[in-house]
């Protein structure tokens, strides 16, 4: 198998782009990783677009083909990847198998969502289509329901409050301030969290203990990558990105039928291979990108993912560990929490984000020795999770 | 990279499947495959779902975690393929690439769709949504539309009339008889399609010249395929048949945007790369499995793909030279004409109607001399093709 490396990212500001259908919003993307790696698009031989709800919310299928038109990428190769909100990651992975292969050489892995074209209930209706449809949908779960019932859980268990929450969330918003793409360009204060009544929707929590801020936004957006395989990064004069690991992992489809419903296996097996395929170990890691639709999943999964040690990621935060100029920046992007959380999108963007930080290209929010990035797209609700380690090659 | 092939396959009965869900089809096909395969099923390691219709027509997304939860598959690798029509086959380039890398070694793809749980008329609104949204879907066009406009210029072009249509459905429609998985089983005569009332619905044709014999059912179903790289198969006592090329190529999504509406660019191009791959010529084809949603495009595909050249498949029809006993059998299973079109199974059927008649197992319709099998998978309206190459290797 080939190493394979990123030649390009390009993304869509993420937020309400109400003058741009699906195809528009993959093709943006598109373009300007096209523009980014520098290469003459007709060079491209496959196309992987990371998708959702374009069924359910936008009534079209078969984005992919009409993506590949719409950008005049024919007759390249092109289909669409779906794994619930770690579609992105998925799509990516596939991407690397099909240069690791050694039958493509230049491909197109784009994410995106058009979601706020439907109502806010419909929006999270959507998204509750991953549920079980019997043990879970008809009884009226949805994901901020799991996410609200999951905390209670973990919180109790590992001693956090909503002040470690709210934490999260503060510095997740202060990061994306500094993300010129991030949805939600809002600084936030512990007070205002904790304290005020626009903490809450309809005078009531989204699901106890979680509150407003706690939640992602819904968003549109799109976010791209190049994929080739790595000895031909060198022709275009770019620092060389390494998809060094990936880890995908599957768990039950409903939360009750796991043993310990704290335990995300899923987050710690996709890691575990990840590292185990990058040749590295969770020490190694100089930050990470997490899927924080929830600010209760930043902490578990840093947890899971072998970064903290169960119960210990509240003592990073206290400390200013994982803030930008910390020792392990967690979310420099500002996450799903500030950035937005186009869920085809999300797991690409997390990749873009780990490409310009280890190319040193992170502008405001650049950490220090960015040298190996991991990102965890988070599947389901955990029951499909996928890890990618990418690591920068002098 | 390295060589794949089929271990083992299994399939659903293609038919009205009402006591069964998208998941109840997808876990059946796949138990089939498994059982076929004779493998522990701990030794999956990766999912590869085909479906294009759940979220609208099931309300349900994020199926290929669904499916490995329901039959045991944790923790394995699971994604969702959606490539409109041709899903199924890009689900198995997908596994083929997730083996050839070396990353994995034993693969389940497999496709399905639920899609008469819907209405007729949602049915083919569902399956419109591969059309474009601006230029086609807002005017009324169907599949079933585009399928006229393009019969008609192809049989002026090629002299073709509405009895060589009607050979292709009453040869279907006789392999199929012979094809326990088949959805239609029923003897259709020149004279009944001619000539009978019961030929349109509603006293009008379908979509001139295209009427009721000339269309594929609306069918529950799922097929699927355990792949693993070729050196493993002997361990299973198989017989070795070997994915020996694939192609994929995309063209403009409108029909009207074509120079030529009636040159299938991507049945073309995907066959040609699919041979190329193969190292072989379309005269080294022992029978193939086309996709023949309408009439027409068992006629159009059989010419694109280079087994018969441009306007001469009448003869062949008439000479009886594509019938499961003639030179070149195509659809020996009964094509989608008979056994239905669950447009995210099609792709993988296609691929174990190949398989078992490779392996001589085809039973009543076991064509002679099964050498090498072509699969021509139809997404959009011939705007993304995949064509596939399957050789039994002695």
């Amino acid at each position: 198998m080939r190493n394979v490396a990123i030649l390009g990212v390009g993304m869509t500001h993420f937020g309400r782009l109400e003058d741009d259908d699906i195809i528009d919003i993959l093709s943006s993307a598109s373009i300007r990783a096209i523009d980014d790696a520098g290469i003459d698009s007709k060079e491209i031989q496959a196309i992987y677009v990371a998708n959702m709800g374009a069924g359910i919310m936008n009534h079209q299928t078969a984005i992919a083909s009409a993506l590949a038109d719409n950008i005049a990428l024919l007759p390249a190769a092109a289909d669409t990847i779906e794994n619930g909100p770690a579609s992105g990651a998925s799509a990516i992975k596939n991407g690397v198998l099909a240069v690791a292969s050694g039958y493509f050489d230049f491909v197109l892995v784009v994410g995106g969502e058009k979601m706020r074209g439907v109502s806010g209930w419909r929006a999270t209706d959507f998204v509750a289509t991953l549920t079980h449809p019997y043990a879970e949908y008809i009884y009226g779960v949805t994901l901020p329901g799991m996410a609200g019932m999951f905390a209670n859980l973990y919180m109790e268990k590992y001693g956090y409050t909503q002040r470690h929450l709210a934490m999260v969330a503060i510095k997740n918003h202060r990061n994306g301030m500094l993300n010129p793409y991030a949805h939600v360009q809002m600084d936030i204060t512990m007070e205002g969290i904790l304290d005020s009544p626009h903490s809450v929707v309809n005078n009531s929590p989204v699901a106890t203990p979680l509150n407003l801020f706690d939640c992602c936004p819904v968003t549109d957006g799109g976010a791209a990558v190049i994929l080739c395989p790595e000895e031909r990064v060198r022709e275009f004069g770019k620092p060389i990105v390494r998809v060094a690991g990936f880890g995908q992992a599957t768990d039950t489809h409903t939360l009750a039928e796991r043993d310990d419903p704290t335990d995300l296996k899923a987050v710690t097996l996709a890691c575990k291979q990840a590292y185990e395929r990058a040749g590295i170990t969770p020490q190694d890691i100089s930050f990470a990108e997490l899927h924080d639709a929830f600010t209760i999943l930043e902490i578990a999964e840093a947890e899971h993912s072998g970064l903290f040690e169960k119960g210990e990621y509240k003592k990073a935060l206290e400390a200013g560990e994982v803030e930008i100029t910390g020792r392990l920046p967690i979310n420099p992007s500002g996450g799903l929490k500030s950035r937005g959380h186009p869920v085809g999108a999300t797991g690409v963007a997390q990749v873009v984000e780990a490409t310009l930080q280890l190319r040193g290209e992170g502008g405001l929010r650049q950490i220090r020795n960015a040298e190996i990035g991991l990102t965890v797209n988070f599947g389901g609700f955990g029951n499909n999770v996928v890890a990618l380690v990418l690591r920068r090659v002098s």
